[in-house]
């Protein structure tokens, strides 16, 4: 049976809006994810969350399995009691943070050793073990367990890792299920199409893939080196042509807001990307200029210093329609740690409202001839 | 006129309960001030603020004078206006901070010269001075500026230091007078008696701040040297002994919870101090064991790995009812941003829910049989 329900599609591109749906509730798309790593949404609360309208958050399984540690995550119930959130969670398998944030890892065919970015103590993950430990979390979403590159490979190395992967989606699968049968419970497995930037291999690992026939799928790989955007276009565009349409597709951590609007023009329905709260705790803001553009500031410019007027006169938050730019601004400067929830309120209004709209635009036939011109404006 | 009212009297203490009148609202007495140190109590909005039921603030005059600097905060219209608050603020002189945080400073009869701790930029501080700036940020309750000592002083530099003290209030006073005569400001100005550790001193500079006849008093100098707790509370018994009943007394920088409850008993109206929220964000939680006790929690604690009790089952804050312990350990153990709002949130609501009891106790009469017993367990 189909998680996935498409609501409306639009005539002249692969956007469409839907419905997932998942233990903890349906969620709307298409949709971003907020990023939660250690199981928390930085400097929010639920309460902010559920305001934002978040639908669902993104856990990472590598932080999670270090800390707080599966002994307390299985006493505790699972991730959504422990940090109360009881709407969707997506997490993701380990692999990308054990390739990107530990010292020193080994990958071989049975998995991944790694030194521990907290304390150098050295872990091993493999399929079945975060398998075994997103079962732990009870994520409405677990993700098989891919091999991560650099983003400059030749072809035979992508090649390699794309066939290992695949392997080990096999051996994520027959686990997951394992446990399931176990347990009972009614969670989703998605598969991660890989390739790197050949086309060959992004198509070979889409067709792969469909053969497990997952649920649904997390395009990987894809805008981890800071290729030209045209060139992560067509890789995600390669899936997305192949990929069955009735399942829904989420794109690993991209993008900018221009990126999600591309990207859902290309059949993308679900997005997660730190880049709206770490933008804004760096003092990046992003402000929507008119229908078609927006633009990024930096709160410490001098021009906000005697700028009273609101963050945000239209946003839902309270905080934000009465707070100026210039408060914020000092805020910024004086190192306050008030700075870092208004901004990323700010930041994932912002993301979250844009998704609306593009949900509204394509129920509304608009959308089509809206998104190409949607592009960030300097300033 | 006066701007305090006494509503009920102990019989066998000199505890009080009663309101102080000021231009942006009612107070009631006794009561905690949290502090904003930039015009921000660490991590909280307004919203938060409220929810505390927090009555009023405390500004420091001489981290706004710096930062964001009074170009900003007189076009913003005061700091009520900058921040978003539209309850009572206090704001000290800033005397205290050239003395304790400035690298370099020299005190002469005129003021202090001192380098700014931020950028090293020389600065002069004056009676003068200072209320010309206290004028800009508005503040409901104005300090006088004072000469601070360090904690080990010998009689004949605290008693010149006290002279001196007086001699700057009284400019001070003279130039907060003729800026409200300018501007017609509502405002108030407060003395500060001092006097170090000397009992004869404290009750001269007593008598010689009366004789100001300010609206009331902010008794400085206390506690700042980590002198045993007798000693601190003889000093301010020997000034609240002769101080006018009718007027409200503020304590400068004092205390722990047991603290508040003797200086309530010494006739002190109004507290400010930077325990509950500094203590938070270092991660010592205030919790009450009984009637009569109270314990502070180190929330790193092992034990409180798998503790998945509320935060505090009794809160206001759902936030704070829905948490685990557990979880709260967790984001302090990974540096996230949200513990310091929660924590904050907690100790402050401890901090200010003793407040609201002792009102409660004062005026059933049943504060007397009480005070003295109250204590800190530790654990």
């Amino acid at each position: 049976m189909s998680i996935f329900k498409i609501k409306h599609k639009s005539q002249n591109s692969k956007a469409r809006t839907g419905v997932v749906s998942l233990p903890h509730g349906d969620v709307l798309t298409p949709i971003f994810m907020p990023i939660g790593t250690v199981g928390s949404v930085k400097s929010l609360t639920f309460e902010d969350l559920e305001q934002l309208q978040a639908q669902i958050i993104l856990g990472n399984t590598y932080h999670l399995w270090l800390r707080p540690d599966m002994v307390v995550m299985r006493a505790a119930g699972g991730l959504h009691k422990f940090i109360g959130w009881n709407k969707p969670i997506l997490t993701d398998s380990g692999g990308f943070q054990a390739f990107s944030l530990a010292k020193i890892r080994k990958f071989t065919e049975e998995g991944v050793k790694f030194q521990s970015h907290l304390n150098g103590e050295t872990r091993f993950l493999s399929p079945e073990i975060s398998m075994g430990i997103q079962s732990v979390i009870g994520s409405d979403i677990a993700l098989v367990l891919d091999e991560c590159l650099p983003a400059e490979v030749d072809h035979r190395t992508a090649k390699a890792a794309m066939e290992r992967t695949f392997r080990w989606a096999k051996r994520s699968q027959a686990e997951f299920e394992q446990i399931r049968s176990q347990t009972n419970h009614q969670n989703n497995l998605f598969g991660i199409p890989q390739g790197a930037q050949f086309n060959d291999l992004r198509l070979e690992s889409a067709k792969l893939t469909m053969e497990l026939d997952l649920p649904g799928y997390s395009i990987g790989g894809v805008a981890n080196g800071g290729e030209p955007e045209e060139i992560m276009y067509t890789q995600v565009f390669t899936q997305t042509e192949i990929l069955e349409e009735h399942k829904p597709k989420h794109l690993l951590g991209v993008g900018t807001p221009k990126d999600l609007v591309q990207m859902v023009a290309r059949g993308i329905d679900m997005f997660d990307c730190v880049m709206p709260t770490r933008n804004a705790r760096h003092g990046g803001l992003f402000y929507r200029l008119d229908d078609h553009s927006y633009t990024t500031y930096r709160i410490k410019n001098e021009k906000f210093k005697a700028d009273f007027t609101a963050i945000n006169p239209n946003s839902r938050f309270e905080v934000l329609r009465r707070y100026s730019k210039a408060y914020l601004r000092h805020l910024f400067v004086a190192h306050e740690l008030l700075f870092f929830r208004l901004a990323t309120l700010h930041n994932l209004e912002f993301y979250l409202d844009l998704m609306a709209e593009i949900r509204g635009k394509i129920e509304a036939d608009s959308f089509d001839a809206w998104w190409a011109g949607f592009k960030e404006v300097k300033n």
